[in-house]
């Protein structure tokens, strides 16, 4: 895989000297065009061995294109509050908008590499990681991102004389640490499993170019002109009609039984008994919250459900048992112009709690999958890929140690009459029945069919979704509460004591 | 000044049961309206004596009202990120939004009382942080925000009697801990200091209110209440004009004579000794970013000047010295809806750079002074006001060691209009003229009255004006790169070697 990139390719002065500035020119109408049409973000990632140049590589991109349209980012040692997320939040939180380019040395692959060829995880675990980077990726060329993914090379032999004349000056001598020399005597592990990693890693959205470090001018033109040119053809490409087709259709289980069907929704909850079991379940989860293992935890709840199912109070009846420096409730609207240019999950991403803290959301990244489908919003493979994507999103907060739980909070269309009626009677503006309301009711079938597939492609055993049967109120806020105490107990068992 | 909040206030069951159905209702009905006519922001810092019930009370107030429209804050310890912002970094990026409430225990008011207390800083450096706080809360109220503070006060035989009290129950106990106790011994000085800073604090845009805290029912009705008449008196208040006088007339010295004049803008390097100086000062730059004791401080460089002055040709020569992965760059462009609704500093503060590194804004918050002032965007009061909150702003960056540097670009009208003909023959798109140009250009005189008015009362010590005569790129190039070097390397002397 790196035989071509050890031919010593390099290039002369003369054609330097003629190539960058036709090349610059041309980059600088790109990046313009970009920024003006901000059609796409672009994400370049500036990989490779040690000492192949990937900083002074940037810094000739950055030299060679406008740099105030360009972010460049070296993530190395994680501040506290990335400590206290999933790992790929460092990432999301720093995603180029559209229009922008966003630079990456020390990218998401640094990490699997070197712990891989350390011994720090198996070849099984580092299989594992490059598929979800893999899936990670094609989110984002999903969601129009142009990925652009450079290798820099060194021969073994090449590489040790670069070491060698870095540690002879003085100037530079402090850039070559002891783990450089540990890196370089490990030279051919590190070429073995890079090697599988970028085979692994090569998708057709994505692909690796490979480029030899040596020459520095053969290594600045190559990178130049490949994104120029991939800037280029992208700006040309014409806006693709997102494909309808070859979707399968969505179909419904031939004897016409639903998930949501199986719902009693006629069950009950005395007031008295409410009573009581409020003060249970809330005593409850208070104690829990203030679990000492509770620090190493977070709680990401989500609340979905027909319009006046009462999510508002169940959320409620969560909060008065909680301290209120604990937890933020997230009420989830129409996408602020910065979240917009970003892909869809972004701006639910710069929600998750840090360690110790409750994150409610008040509807959630499921609108993708709900409203969105059923009205259109958005296109038919948007929706179909966004399953797995919240999936994969929902899997990262759980192998950091967030406790999903997710309520579909579920009543029949006569209830939900009932309280558009008595709503409109009260008049109280803070329940107003909109239009809005109404047009979704006629939808009703509409919805339960996409409620139904949600539940099927989503429900998962990290993190399963929860009817709640809410015709009943007392019934329905019982059940949530239950839950919620019930997952969080489960997590802080498991986390030893 | 405590005295009326130790009379024993206490409100009985009876009235309670009445009243508070009542306010609530009212509460949540202002609320909505807040949240519905995005008016103004606010924020309610709930501050006091230890174990006065300031964690309930707030949780009181989540109860009473939409959860989902308050967030609350009760920040402690600095995070990394914070603790290389300046201090109050931590507020700003947390400030609620227009329509929304922010709910602040553990507030600004916290660090300066405590250390005055122990005895770390003296009563004058408390006066000055106070009056730092006071010019803090005016802006915020000046832009827009309903600002709330209530104190809690407790007699001392009551705070013992809670801290006792709450030493008994075993679920309690975890809540005293040693500090309490170390704080109760120190109740008189306490109540002294608290005294001094609540008398100086007390601003008629912001005043304290005090509570007593003895009794629950006491203390929520008054601040629930009092939290209801404001926000229901300030939904109700017209919109006011803006006052646009009595403002006295911006006069200019009565001989004509102004500071831009006394530039000599045939100033001129021969293009020999520019590229010897460009290569001298680009490599001082280069080693004094790489010095050890560069990770202690930050630096911001701001570049305004006449368009066509060649702002970006200068940032260009500052990053070419630079490490990509060390600097940013901000172009100032029009605010985003996130922006918009915060006062008009936020936008620039979430854009400070962490230690060891450099940021550099096309454009600046001087756009209040200069475009918004003389294009009119912006009322007259509020472009007056900026010049003393962009000196807080920028002093409390110096006193966080960051270094600011602020650049005037400077060309004569003649030179602007060649540059302008020049563009527009060559007609290369990221040159475009815009009619925006042109009619800037129109207004020649203005602009330069209101530059000269900028420097007059923004150029202070700590972080003076570098006017910088570009008419000849050359010149201007290499007295912004030695300006720059100078003024990093003050700053790396001073702090020590």
């Amino acid at each position: 895989m790196f035989e071509s990139a050890e031919l010593g390719h390099a290039i002369d002065k003369e054609t330097w000297k003629k190539e960058v500035p036709v090349l610059r020119e041309a980059l600088l109408d790109s990046q313009l065009d970009l920024l003006q049409s901000r059609k796409f973000p672009v994400i370049i990632l500036i990989a490779g061995v040690d000492c192949a140049g990937k900083g002074e590589t940037v810094n000739i991109l950055n030299e060679w294109m406008d740099p105030r349209h360009i972010e460049t980012h070296a993530l190395r040692e994680l501040t506290d509050e990335e400590q206290e997320r999933p790992p790929m939040w460092r990432y999301w939180r720093v995603l180029p908008p559209k229009g922008k380019i966003g630079i990456f040395i020390g990218t998401w692959y640094s990490a699997p590499l070197v712990e891989n060829v350390y011994g720090e995880i198996k070849n099984a675990e580092l299989d594992q990681r490059l598929e979800r980077i893999i899936r990670f990726e094609k989110m984002l060329c999903d969601e129009g991102a142009l990925v652009l993914k450079f290798w820099l090379h060194l021969s073994q032999a090449e590489q040790k004389k670069r070491l060698k004349l870095l540690e002879k000056d003085p100037k530079t001598r402090w850039r070559v640490t002891d783990s450089d020399w540990k890196n370089f005597k490990l030279y051919d592990r590190f070429r073995q499993v890079s090697e599988r990693m970028l085979r692994a890693t090569s998708t057709a959205e994505a692909p690796w170019i490979i480029v030899e470090g040596t020459d520095p001018r053969y290594r600045y033109l190559t990178i130049g002109k490949a994104i120029q040119q991939s800037l280029r053809q992208r700006l040309a490409a014409p806006e693709a009609a997102p494909p309808q087709e070859p979707f399968p259709p969505v179909t419904t289980a031939i004897d016409g039984l639903r998930i949501l069907q199986t719902l009693d929704l006629t069950r009950k909850l005395k007031k008295s008994d409410y009573e009581d079991q409020l003060e249970k379940w809330q005593g409850k989860l208070n104690l829990l919250s203030r679990h000492p293992d509770f620090r190493k935890i977070s709680v990401v709840a989500l609340f979905e459900g027909n319009d006046a199912a009462g999510k508002g109070g169940s959320i409620r009846r969560i909060t008065q048992a909680l301290d209120s420096r604990h937890y933020r409730i997230i009420p989830i609207a129409a996408p602020t112009d910065e979240e917009r240019v970003q892909p869809y999950l972004w701006r639910f991403w710069r929600h998750l709690p840090r360690k110790g803290k409750f994150a409610i959301f008040d509807r959630s990244w499921y609108g993708r999958v709900l409203v969105e489908r059923v009205e259109g919003y958005c296109p038919h493979a948007d929706w179909m890929r966004a399953y797995g994507e919240i999936n994969d999103f929902e899997e990262q907060m759980v192998r950091h140690q967030t406790v999903i739980v997710k309520y579909w909070l579920s009543i029949s269309q006569d209830e939900q009459l009932r309280r558009f009626k008595e709503r409109e009677k009260i008049g109280f503006k803070r329940f107003k029945i909109t239009d809005e309301d109404w047009r979704n009711r006629d939808k009703w079938e509409e919805y339960e069919l996409a409620v139904c597939d949600m539940i099927d492609r989503t429900s998962t055993e990290i993190a399963p979704w929860t009817l709640v049967e809410a015709n009943d109120k007392c019934y329905a806020r019982i059940k949530v509460l239950k839950t919620l105490c019930e997952r969080i107990e489960g997590a802080l068992g498991k986390n030893g004591h």
